[in-house]
């Protein structure tokens, strides 16, 4: 191809680097000692932070090195190993983490088919009648992703739909909020209304433009004791853990957190709109926040990705946009498609 | 007190921060797009020098975000679930990791008390024989701590002969190696020599003078695939995997992995040195790294602990330094042991 | 109801005491001292008398007390924690064991929905490829049971694509045995056949006449070892072992096994042929072993079951047969079958 | 030898077979079907008669097919997967259960070294402060053995005494009654006054003269919900669960559980008083129960094995009697003893 790639990829929101501002904050914090494991200043203002920002003053939050142990260890707290935690099928926890969930809980995952990676109170019901004993898992924990990895958002009527079956149940509404920033810039809510009836979350950092680490809060005070115990029992306590608090602090001063989703969803947005109208290029359904999914002739997806690597997605293609994205990168990979698309053999191609 | 307490105090090589050199490579890997988990040039360069400072070009190295998550995981590519990992009682993952390793791998540790927090092959021997076969966890690593816990250090001879003796039982040898630039700036030894005979490894970073990031290192090529798949199913994987890398690629240019730790021990025998003549403290023994083992007064260690913190460790006090701890802060905390040692009151004082 | 209800319910092969023969070889087996853990003579017979069924002088014959316990332990012995088993969603090891795989292993089960209980490589094709790396766990093991939660069975050459299909990919093809004998019966082959492709597998005592036990076969020599360890680690390893040899020995006598379960079979097919022509009631499918799944109208289920209990089905129901079900047995559910719906009103009722 | 060798060995209570009233309680509870998994009438009379016995009508009585399945799943409902469990270094769960414990409870296990198998206040008071956080599993049970491994008996008001400790603490107190029969026996106590401090038990049958089953017993109300899952998640719910019913209810009746202790007991003691005198060997304790340990000249023991097995144990041996050892038993070995040993060559022989 005779363009230039963009140079950011679309492959994910963690193939880009961090925000200035975040890691300015992470040099200036390099100053002396520091009590290690998070007994540091920096932890006190970032967890202050967060408390203001989710409106609860007794959460507990507990930084995590990265995504993955986040949710394991928050899901470890609100599971005994006999029961079981209701996800949508394509929930990161039960498709991208290895089975990390199933070895550290030793718990199981009971998940439900979607259509748009969101469940529903009608899609968990067959799981919870009728229960056949001690033979059975029992579920304990309806798990979202908020954004989902579809790309879709919970309304905050939906969210409070699924505390309400949770708790009817005896049950813990848990979400994984790795992209929560852009959930909450989708649906143009804060983060307390977001955080709203859920009972133990995390809040992604490196996605939104940290270089790593993750927080889990904790909003129900009797799981606070296990989930502390289960990120150290995780491997996820960080010592030197002020390099973590002083990005979350930078992140999430003057709406930084916000910007950047803001940013990296009205990114998607373009590239979606930028599409439509190419032929050839299906756009599967409009962003919500800040991935693209599409379908392409099967024979333009190898060159594509060749020449701006991104990754397939079941019969299409997952374009995700980040903080980092330029408008120039939308459009030098909007002109690379149509100019892939056209060369395509169309007349041989099936559809990817 | 009416002195200044030390700039860096002596609670822990993990108290520090970064180095200046390390924090400066992480901000230059800050440039564009990266591929995720470790598909990037900085990983494959440190990855490369690490194989070059082991004089092992078939090594696999696996960043990892921490230590308890380096160890385990390595561990868990060399057990099964009815295996045992062989420790001396004082080993970090006996000890300190909050049971991380029986929680992640199933395994059992079987623990040996010992003097100075080294195995020895006569105090392995009576768990290798008899077995009485399914009934009893089968033994199938020595782990030891290069460094130890208690700041003492294999000799390469010593390390041979458990090596031998792991190797004529079918048993692998771990080395926990946290601390393994100070175990090799006290042997003038290097990185090769210390890994020699050792079948997996971990290479620590975090107390070195980055800012968090360690590396697991699998020297049989039969451990590989479940030494990655551990990796990621301990939730240890990192996204943005270069921001390791490049503070890995700094830490072992220019030797300043060792000049970081003969720094740090040479810190240690310093206030060693400064505390034989103390009257009422007593040198638990001569420091060969960078620790220090003493005995005070009961009642001087609250004082001491409340003017500078530091751990008590048994029955008496750790006291450790890092690259970062200067002269002047072993100086001015020994003026501090001075000082609150002869304001204790020795006539009713026992010895703590 | 005024009729007399069957002295053996139809609600599962467990509810059925032992067979005479059998509890007779158990008594006989109560004679001075054995070497406990199974080296005592019984046990040395009862391999034995396998191994000669299958035709597998080296198979290793492990017994158990339980089903769920020789189904985890059988899996444990061939899948690493970051690997994983593909079931039918209807699968025992997925659905009835309370999360034991998961809880126990540290794996994951990747179910598979099917039309009649029964894998397909077509239906297991779309989990095979592609894999993501370190992110996904990997498929190790292919579980069929045979006969099947739903009653049905796999023909020998079902199997053996299933078989071919696992080793293309370097995987394993385990069979849950529990009602094995009731799948040889049907399909008129020998245990031998049945296992001939297989890798591992479990053989059901329980269900087919004895008071408890049943047995786990290794057939792969490289699975032995971690197979031993798996039965004690998980609880299975009987320390009075000649108690459930004694009842294999027996039960795999004079071709036992193979009448109980013929017999069995035929109380289902005279079961399902007594309802054939009754009104109101819907035969789902014609048994091929020892279960009838049928429809009633909602109303009559309740009734029935009080008079004779039996477990609902998803929307219907299950009866199930077992040696010890007699054709008195049988005509007596019919016609109480039969009363219950000619009872039931119609005009009110949908179907369940 | 010359002499014959004794029809029971001393190898382990457990290579007995079943006494005889238990076995034919077990023949007569195959009449007819049973509702499964205990809801039969052979469970119902068993679970009251063992909380009558202990004097707990609300107790919790759950039957399991082994001991390691009731260990496991008593100390898996007590203990969260960060807290670990205090026992001897002889105890049972700690040495011969291949790492079950740590496999399926997660947790860990803090032993303790002792003179006689006997956990004291003193020894436990080390483990309990200070706690580093959550660096250290945190101690949530004292487990304890009674009788214990070596034969030995805590009295009552030792028991006491470990509860308190264990209350004081907010932890467990878990007792491993696999010989419980033989601790009342040596006490001459009831099991109400065994029981009456401890939070959660195991009663065992296998070695008390049943052909399998044990029982798991729970005080404690918040502790129920876990053990029942439990159970089944480790594979201990049998399914003809009247079979292991029905043998508790005979082995519980007219004292035959007493009996069978004192009477296995008083052989031991015959056993001691006949090695007393005889030159060579030295009983290295009175027994309290039902074991014998021993030394004898290193070159006896082999020929004194081969002729009539047992244990070594340590440097000495391990005899143990049974419910089925007869006094003719006991005579014999005694008579095989004195000869084995006066044939030694004492001149070279060091002892064992």
């Amino acid at each position: 191809m005779d363009l230039l790639p963009p140079e950011h990829s679309f492959v994910s929101d963690n193939a880009a680097g961090a925000h200035p501002a975040v890691l300015d904050a992470l040099v200036r914090a390099n100053v002396g000692d520091a009590t290690p494991y998070g007994g540091d200043r920096w932890t006190a203002a970032a967890v202050a932070r967060i408390r203001d920002l989710l409106g609860a003053p007794g959460a507990e939050v507990l930084f995590t090195y990265g995504g993955t142990g986040a949710n394991v260890a928050a899901l470890q707290a609100a599971v005994d190993p006999f029961e079981a935690v209701i996800t949508a099928s394509t929930g990161h926890v039960h498709t991208d983490e290895c089975g990390a969930f199933e070895r550290f809980t030793g718990s199981k995952i009971l998940d439900v088919p979607t259509a748009d990676g969101k469940l529903t109170p009608e899609l968990i019901a067959p799981l919870l009648n009728p229960l056949n004993g001690e033979h059975n898992v029992q579920p304990a924990v309806i798990a979202i992703s908020q954004a989902t990895e579809l790309g879709t958002v919970y309304s905050l009527e939906e969210i409070k739909a699924l505390a309400d079956l949770a708790h009817a149940y005896g049950m813990l509404l848990f979400l994984d909020g790795a992209r929560i920033a852009n959930a909450a810039a989708a649906l143009d809510c804060s983060l307390q209304d977001l955080a709203g009836h859920v009972d133990i979350l995390t809040l992604g950092g490196t996605k939104n433009g940290m270089l790593y680490g993750e927080a889990m809060v904790v909003l129900r005070p009797e799981l606070i004791r296990r989930a502390r115990f289960a990120r150290k029992q995780f491997g996820q306590l960080a010592s030197k853990m002020r390099f973590i608090a002083a990005q979350f602090d930078a992140l999430l001063s003057d709406n930084l957190w916000l910007h950047n989703a803001q940013h990296a969803n009205r990114m998607a947005a373009r590239l979606a709109d930028g599409i439509r109208d190419l032929p050839g290029v299906e756009l599967m359904q409009a962003p919500q926040t800040n991935s693209v999914f599409a379908r392409l002739p099967a024979e333009a997806v190898a060159p594509l990705q060749q020449w701006s690597p991104f990754l397939k997605w079941g019969a299409g293609v997952r374009w995700m946009t980040s903080f980092a994205t330029t408008e120039q990168d939308v459009d030098r990979f909007l002109a690379g498609v149509a100019q892939t698309v056209q060369c395509a053999d169309f007349a041989t191609a099936g559809v990817l």
